[in-house]
Formats: C-alpha cells, structure tokens, sequence
C-alpha cells in the first residue's frame, strides 16, 4: 500500500496581512509589520499545524503611494534567522533579489540561516518587477535590467551560489584533535566561476546544512520565469485565479521540468491562498464584508497604480470603462498586469470595479472549515496544486485555519499529524541534493 | 556627587575562540564556529555578566591557509538575528565591509535587526583589509579599493546609510483606524543622494528604532581609519600591546573628535582583551601554556602569513632574523603589519619568534581574578579604555570572567550591577541621536 500523497503549507506572514487596509481592522495590530511578537506568534501558530514553511515577501522601493506594510517592514534575512531561534521544525523561507545584490553574501546568508535552523532555510529567488528598485541600487547598476536580462543573470546567479554552497564535501570537517587535522583539503572545491555577469572565485566560508542546500522557490509566472523554475526551483510560489488556470500551470511547469531531464515530483506548486473561515457560511460573507469595507476607492487606485510602476489612475473617470494604457507595466509585474488587462477587456469593467476587485478581491477559499477543506482538497487532487501558501486575509484567519481546518484535513488523511523531518527539504519530500563534486569528481577542480 | 565613571565590556564570539588551535583544546567545542547552541549560552552568559554588547567579526575571503575559525562559520547578520531572539537587554554588533555590499541593503538589514532587538543593533563599519575579497565579488567592482579610496568610499557609505535611517521621523507612523490615515507624508523624506560612489534615492522602508539608529563602531586604526572614526562613530573597538599606547590612542581618538565638533564622550573606546582567569597565578599561566602549545610551528606561520596577503613564511629560515618585506602588507592589515614589522626590527627577533608571537601572545590580563580587576581598572582610570571587548582565550574564559572577575569590578563600584537601559546606546551611555529632517527642516526635503 502506498502512502497517500500529503498536501504541504506554507503561512506568509506580512504584517497584519489582508489588503492594504487590513490594519484598520478593530482586532488588527496595526503596527504588526515591525512587530517581532507578533511574527514569533504566527510563525509558531504555523508550527502548531504543522505547516512546512512560514514565508517573508519583500521589496527594495517604496513611495509614498506604496501600500501601508510595504512602508515600514522587517527585512526578510534578519526576521527569518530571528524566528529560526523560536521555531524548530518550520521551513524558513525569503524573498532576495538577484538584480540587486551580490551572489556571495547572498549564498553565505541563507547558507548561514540554514545552520542556525538545522536544515530550514529555503531562498525565493526574485528578479525585482519593480523599476524603482534601481534608484536605490546606483550607481553599479545604473538602470533597471530589461525583463529578459533579469532572467538570465538570476539563472547565471543561481548557477554561483549553488556552486559556492558546495564548497565543502559533507565529510570535509575532519576536526581531529589529536593530529590537529581541521579539514581535509581534498574536500574543499574552489569554484573559480567566471560568467557574463559575474566573476566569483570562492570558496564560501560555510560548510552545507543537514538538508544540502537551502531550498530554492521561484515565483515569477512568466515564460522565462516558469522555465527558470522548471530547471532549478525546488518549489513554485504561484497564485491563480481559478482552479483550471493553477491546473494548466501545475500541468505546464511539471512538464516542461521533463524537458530539463527533472521529475515533476522535485517540484512543489504551492498556489497562495487567503481562506475566509466563518462557524456559518454568513459568519464568512460578513468577515469578507468588513474587510472589503475598509478600503476607500482612493486607496484601491494606488493599490492598482503600484503594478503599472506607479501610474496615477485618479486622472480617469471611474465609472468609464477601463482605460487603454498600452505597453504599460510590462517590464515591472508582467503576468499580473496582463491578466488585469485581459480581464477588464473581456467582462467590460470600469476602472472603479478593477480598482477595487484588484484592492479586495472575494476569495476564492471561503465557508465553514468543511467547505474550505473540501475546496481545498479538490485543488489538491485535481493536479492544480501540491500544497498551498497561506496568506491571512483578517486578524485572527491563522488561528481560524489552524484550529477550524487542518484537523478535517487531518482526519481526511491528506495532511500529516506531525512533521516527518526536521529539516524542509525533509517535510517537502525533497531529497538532499548531493555535492557536485562528489557527483562528478572527474569535471570539477 | 558625580556618579562615578562606569566601565562597558562587549564579548567578541568567534567560534571556539582562544588562538588559531584552539579547537584542538581537549574542552573545546571544535565546531562553535557553526554551533548556534554555542552561541546563544555565550550571549546569555554575557547577558548575565550585564555585558552592553555581543560583537561578531567577519571576514569575505578564504583559502586552505585561513585559520580554522574563519573557514566555516556563520555570517553576521545572521547570526545576529538570531541572537536578538533569544537575548532581552544585551547589543548586538557585528561587522559588515564598506567596500563590498550595497548601502541600501546593508541600512535595511541593521536596521531590522534593530526593530527584532528593540534598539539593541550596532554596525561595525570595516573596509575589507584581504586582497582576495574582491575576487569573489567581481565584476561589479574589479579590483582590491586602494586603502585610501576603501576609507572615501566608506565615509560616503556611512553618509548614504545614516540619511536613509532618518528616512521616517519617529511620530510618522499615525495609524489611525478611524480617518483610515497611516502616516503623516510630511514626516516621510526622500534622501536623494547623488555621490561620488552611490546614487540611492530612498527612502528606507523602515522606520527608526528605538534608539534611533543602530550604533556605529569602527575597527581600523591607520590614519584614516582614525578619522573617519572620530568624525561618524559612536565606539571603536581597538587593540593596543600596552597601556601607553591604549592611552596614546585613547588621546588621540578623542581629541580628533573635537576636531570634528564633537565630545570625546560621544566616542566609547573599547580595546580588545583576552583575559586568563586562574583560582592561582599558577593556575593561570598553566592555562595559557595549555593553548599555546596546541600551535604547531607551521600553524603559526600560515598564520602569520594571512596578515602580509597570505605570504608564504615556510621559504625562509625559522631562526634567522625576521626577513625584509618591503611593502608588503601595507594595502592590507597596514597597522597590524607595520608593528609586526616595527617589533621585530627593533628586537632582532627571528622568525620563529615572531610567528610563535603573533599566532598565540601572551595576553597582558592574566591572573588571580583580583589580579586581572586590578588591571583593567589601572587601564580604565588612566584614560587607556572607557570599558573593554572580551576575548575568549580558551574554553570557559568568558564563564571564568563573569563569575570572577565581574563581582569584584562591581564591588569596587566601576561597573553596572544591572542594566541601565534595555537599548545600546542608552547601556553605553550615548544619546539617541535626533533625526537630521526635524534638527534641520529648512535644509532638506
């Protein structure tokens, strides 16, 4: 009998979450972006469900446009290696920008995090969609990469820090104290990497983690991103508006994994989520409806400037359809602003109702925690996804889900009752990459 | 009446500590430098010495010559992180390079840790002393900065970093649920650099701490290392091989700050020291024979050779006089070398001797604990140190000094019984400094 295959979860924990004017809720923390009692209470309630992963997005600009828990926020490095000394199980996984930062350093940080944690570190690999970011990043790097450039010095990035952090064999460390051997120099490897973009010698100053590697996720939906990920992601960050679009993503990101000579289980699609859970179905509509009703139209129009690299939407009449604004936002979130475009054209809105479906979207994941187990399992065995990122839509939907739905997954055997490792590539099913020079001696230095 | 002059006492953790053998010692824990256990019971044993700061040193480059400790180890941010997690009132400082990061992350990073610690952050700002840091962070910046250069491009560096952590004044963040207003735009403010080095437009997307900004220390002791220190930090950690140059620097340090406007309190001097406790002085001395002779001849001259750019000492011969370098060493650890070079000219002394010297000295505080109070009050009152940064020498070093040592420099009434403040800079008693947009409203945007 073979074990029936387990849904996997992640909690993104971004201050008080929800939309951008989640904070105005009357249970809501309001300064929960920069609260570290509040991030240690969530990443343990996550650890309580046994979630594999808590997950910290991130952002290199903001303006005064920007939405409230982007304005003031922890970094992800330092508030992931802070929760790591108050969890012990959940994966530990950030956003870190390729465009924007140095290979080496980025490799010792998470490789670094990945000791502390024993094994739970994981790396969001992103290019940055935002144009801004570059003014903060002068003058090494003078302008913001084309789309296309981004995605190729991010693959030639990854190639660096996953050969930097095989500098050691696992058995490099000999430590022997009676011949005063530290290390066996025939299982240190220089990595002597010289790229189109980058230039780095190594070796890295830290040995590999019980779990090999950190774990490597990727978000990027487009093309060149889903093929990144196909290649070298160990896990997808994805989010889709229907059950068929997260299917033919699933189906699509499996199979071009075959291409790169990969099995589609060393890939795990997590599609995010923002489940509503109410005792009653009405207890779930009213909990949408308060959240809904903090958001002003004012602010549902900066919400939806920020895709399009910060265009003012209020010189628009809102109750006009929605405007044609061209090539606009497609160097910046591409996938995203095509498909708000596309939607807007094809059901005929007007900017007021792309504004505020854009600022405040229903969930999709909403009902008494029968209903939202039972959405969730039809995902799950459809093939639209093996597990899911769990964002909080309203203060206190971390508690509802951990206490009201996992336990019916539970029961249902689709969801473990505890962790089966304790590093993440454990709890992922993932196995522990070997050393490329272990591997392939003959080939490397 | 006055309150009677306090002392400060930081504790430096690097792995076992102790010299370049000091893992071979038969209490070592000879994998400290990646052991976070390790780490966190020397923290909270500091903690419970009422220390005002842990401090983490760092380092970009290796090769098979570097010493144990500094081949595997954790890096600073990181670790840091963790550390503030598990601590409640001690500070948190580490090292990070001028010369090979991006100001914007590297502000975002302390600054963070800084909210994780409630005000308990410190950067030491270093400029990379190796040659082979930049080989493993090419191509953006091709070559080793001429030691001169490192020194400019550090202080704009410093420039850049402090603006963007004014980017928020301390009552920007209104969060008022009722109006829907989250910050006040007139308190948010754009730095707008334009440099020699960097062009970062802000603003930062976090606010002050606490404390105001995280604490600046600086290492370097050439020239220009002492100026930009005695122009922009708030505490230097220095190491000196007597109390006549400790005081002579002491002297100098503060008297170039009023050089700069300042007052010479506004800078803590902090001299690095690695105490040998014994019940006896027998016991001592039996403790250093111990660790010094863990280090064989070849160890010492590796080590040797990592301060003169990793020279080869093994083609000279070890009891002939110390041979002529010429300039080598001087784009390095120029201050470092120059004595190495200056003692053994003046002392005629062979190689041997110096490589046995520099890999293992004697330390200067050794002794019963009265003997070793004794000296680090002498250096305190003769204007040498406001406080020292703890070195561990060998295994239980820093237990033997908290529990010895400390009582008695309490009971003399020169050091805190408790903590004055649960922030670094109010425990060194610097003042949080004011935000440079409401100190100068006109000047800046």
């Amino acid at each position: 009998m073979t074990k029936q295959r387990q849904l996997k979860f992640g909690a993104i924990i971004h201050g008080v979450g929800g939309n951008m004017s989640g904070w105005r809720h009357p249970d809501a923390i309001a300064d929960a972006s920069v609260n570290f009692n509040f991030y240690k209470e969530q990443a343990q309630k996550a650890e309580e469900g046994k979630f594999d992963l808590v997950f910290i997005a991130d952002g290199l600009f903001i303006n005064e446009k920007s939405i409230p828990h982007f304005l003031n926020r922890f970094e992800p490095i330092t508030i992931l290696s802070a929760l790591a000394a108050v969890t012990s199980k959940i994966g530990l996984v950030g956003t870190l920008s390729t465009s924007y930062s140095e290979p080496f350093t980025v490799a010792r940080q998470f490789a670094s995090l990945d000791h502390i944690s024993h094994g739970r570190a994981g790396w969001n690999v992103v290019t940055s969609p935002l144009e801004g970011s570059a003014l903060n990043y002068g003058k090494t790097i003078e302008q913001h990469p084309k789309h296309a450039d981004r995605y190729r010095i991010a693959a030639e990035y990854l190639e660096v820090t996953k050969g930097l952090w095989d500098s050691w064999e696992d058995d490099a460390f000999v430590r022997n104290k009676e011949t005063g051997q530290f290390f066996d120099p025939s299982k240190l490897h220089t990595l002597n990497h010289k790229g189109e973009f980058f230039s780095v010698q190594g070796p890295l100053n830290i040995a590999r983690s019980k779990q090999g590697q950190p774990v490597i996720f990727q978000a990027g939906s487009s093309d060149a991103g889903k093929n990144l990920a196909a290649k070298e992601a160990d896990a997808i960050f994805t989010g889709h508006p229907s059950i068929e679009e997260a299917r033919n993503f699933y189906q699509d990101v499996k199979s071009r994994a075959a291409g790169y000579g990969r099995s589609g289980d060393e890939i795990v699609i997590l599609p995010g989520i923002g489940p509503i859970v109410g005792r009653t179905e009405e207890e779930a509509e009213r909990k949408y409806q308060e959240i809904a009703s903090l958001v002003t139209i004012e602010n549902a129009l900066d919400y939806l400037g920020r895709f399009f690299e910060h265009h003012d939407f209020s010189q628009y009449p809102l109750d006009d359809t929605f405007p044609d604004l061209g090539d606009l936002g497609s160097n910046s979130f591409k996938s995203g602003t095509d498909r708000i475009k596309k939607e807007a054209k094809e059901n005929n809105l007007t900017l007021r109702q792309v504004a505020l479906q854009s600022a405040t979207p229903k969930p999709q994941f909403i009902g008494t925690p029968e209903q939202v187990a039972d959405q969730i399992q039809e995902w799950f065995e459809a093939g639209a996804a093996d597990g899911f990122i769990f964002a909080t839509a309203y203060p206190g939907a971390l508690h509802d889900f951990v206490d009201g739905v996992i336990p019916i997954l539970q029961d249902r055997g689709i969801y473990r009752t505890d962790y089966e490792s304790d590093t993440l590539r454990g709890n992922l099913g993932l196995a522990v990459p070997e050393n490329r020079y272990v591997k392939n001696p003959v080939a490397n230095g």
